[in-house]
């Protein structure tokens, strides 16, 4: 069996056209997010809709709980769909529901959304206090079922602390280094070292906001990127994570932005001149381009086996180690 | 592997000692109620509980959802637990939701307790209209998904609906025949030959309201109630499902008179003089009676494979049948 060819994070606007590219495309898993703002129940409504997927389309797509589940899909043709959260909101102010949903197959969860959650600071905040004693509690139950911490929209003490108290490695599914490009969205050089020398996974975003030069960052320079992260963290303990936000409408990004917490706009990484979603470099649009970032780093210096644990092969070994009970 | 004892219907105030008494009694799987009015999001913190206990108590009890976990249990000395629903009312006006359940583990739910429900008539409404348009829909949605249909506590006409609106058999999880005690809930031969004709299932039960003398019903004229029943609808189709409520404090039995929708208290098969929870029989008051009854039936003249049936070996094959997808 061919290593799998996995994207890490996407936050798309599914429907069988996407799940198509995703066949066309070669892309043997996806780790879909299933919550970015919602309560439990209205969590539970979007994988209702997920399973209405996976019952009208089982020749494109199955339900991903397990790292077998990767190989079951690329002997079969199909993509595997992993769940994630990308707020805590589902988990409430109940910790008894971590384990629920890793009953519902839901195998990563951000700790935080940019903004303060119960559990850890998010990376707009000014204020930076850590976990919280929830989100210790939090931390240790995710490792305990084995769900995984992601950490990419959270900030910087928030993060050493959630790699410091996990007892598993955690990722990050979607971000880049901040000394590549300084977006408040991307990690500093301490905690991508810190998150590697524990054995975690950083996914590298294709979100525009998240690159050098934005909407025109180039092929080269993306990979370049990667080649010096390698020489930092490994190559083994990177992946791609592309935030692909495909077909989504902007009021999408403006709720991200907005929600029900505030009743005043801050663009983030945006700004009001540029309020929508960025377009995406021409170099990944949609799930067909994972050709072009594989070319991309094999031109940057990558070796096969390289380029192979990149594109999927180390996000594999790391659900084969992370989505099962501690 | 011996024929395994499965009691399909217990609502007791679960806890460790009563664990205990499952093992004592060589229990190997029990059904047990984990919303007979909750919502959704309430019945998930009884799912919670549930975990809770099975991570606490690995030794005593394990989650069951197919019927190889009934083995599983007996090999490794524990009870499996299944869930199941005694009302609709966690899925809501959400047929999405059957199959989040059946993620969850849930494997028996009722389309009515006693009152009119959005899928069905209960047996204690004047008027019985049959299944409902959601009804029709839930029937298929949990014929598709392996959820069996439950009508212990539903209405006559909404009953043979069910029986006939459904794909695969269904199930009477504990009652009794109408014709030994004329008891409300009780079932009349017209239902259960519809059910047994259809490959259904009837659990007889032993709680005292649904017995002929009540709390001093004997355990010759149980037994020989279940050789009637055998002989009118095939020993093949008959098992036990007792509605053990032990340990529940006569709050929730007055909640099941009186739950959120009305005022004024109806005691249903019991009375003012007769309000809390009525006495157990002599012969069966907790899990570790089980040999009582099987050695009734032994002695009302069924043969070793007969009880063997009867006492849980007919359960395990309609598990099997039942809890996969269609």
């Amino acid at each position: 069996m061919r290593t799998p060819l996995i994207d890490n994070l996407q936050y798309a606007n599914y429907s069988p056209a996407i799940f198509e590219q995703m066949r066309a495309g070669g892309v043997d898993a996806v780790h879909v997010t299933v919550a970015y703002h919602e309560t439990f129940r209205e969590m539970v409504l979007n994988l209702e809709r997920w399973n209405r997927w996976f019952e009208d389309h089982p020749d494109l797509i199955l339900r991903g709980t397990t790292a077998e589940d990767v190989t079951r899909a690329q002997e079969t043709g199909r993509t595997a769909i992993f769940f994630g959260f990308q707020n805590p909101s589902p988990i409430e102010d109940d910790i008894g529901l971590v384990e629920i949903c890793h009953q519902l197959g839901v195998r990563f969860m951000q700790l935080s959304y940019n903004n303060q959650s119960l559990l850890a600071t998010g990376c707009y905040e000014d204020e930076d206090s850590g976990l919280t004693r929830m989100g210790r509690g939090v931390v240790a139950e995710m490792n305990r079922v084995g769900m995984v911490i992601d950490m990419s929209h959270s900030a910087e003490r928030s993060t050493l602390d959630a790699i410091e108290h996990s007892a598993r490695p955690i990722a990050i599914t979607h971000a880049n280094p901040h000394w590549w490009h300084p977006a408040l969205r991307n990690k500093s050089h301490r905690v991508l070292k810190a998150l590697t020398d524990a054995g975690g996974m950083l996914g590298f975003s294709v979100y525009p906001h998240h690159l050098r030069g934005g909407s025109d960052c180039t092929l080269d320079s993306y990979c370049g990127m990667i080649a010096e992260a390698a020489s930092r963290y490994g190559a083994g303990n990177l992946g791609i994570g592309t935030d692909l936000c495909q077909g989504q409408p902007d009021s999408v990004v403006e709720w991200m932005r907005v929600g029900r917490w505030t009743r005043t706009i801050d663009y983030g990484e945006g700004s009001a001149a540029n309020a929508g979603f960025p377009r995406m470099p021409y170099w990944f649009t949609d799930n067909r381009d994972f050709g072009n970032i594989r070319r991309g780093l094999q031109s940057a210096g990558f070796d096969v086996a390289e380029v192979d644990g990149i594109m999927g092969g180390n996000w594999h070994r790391f659900y084969a180690q992370g989505f099962g009970p501690a």
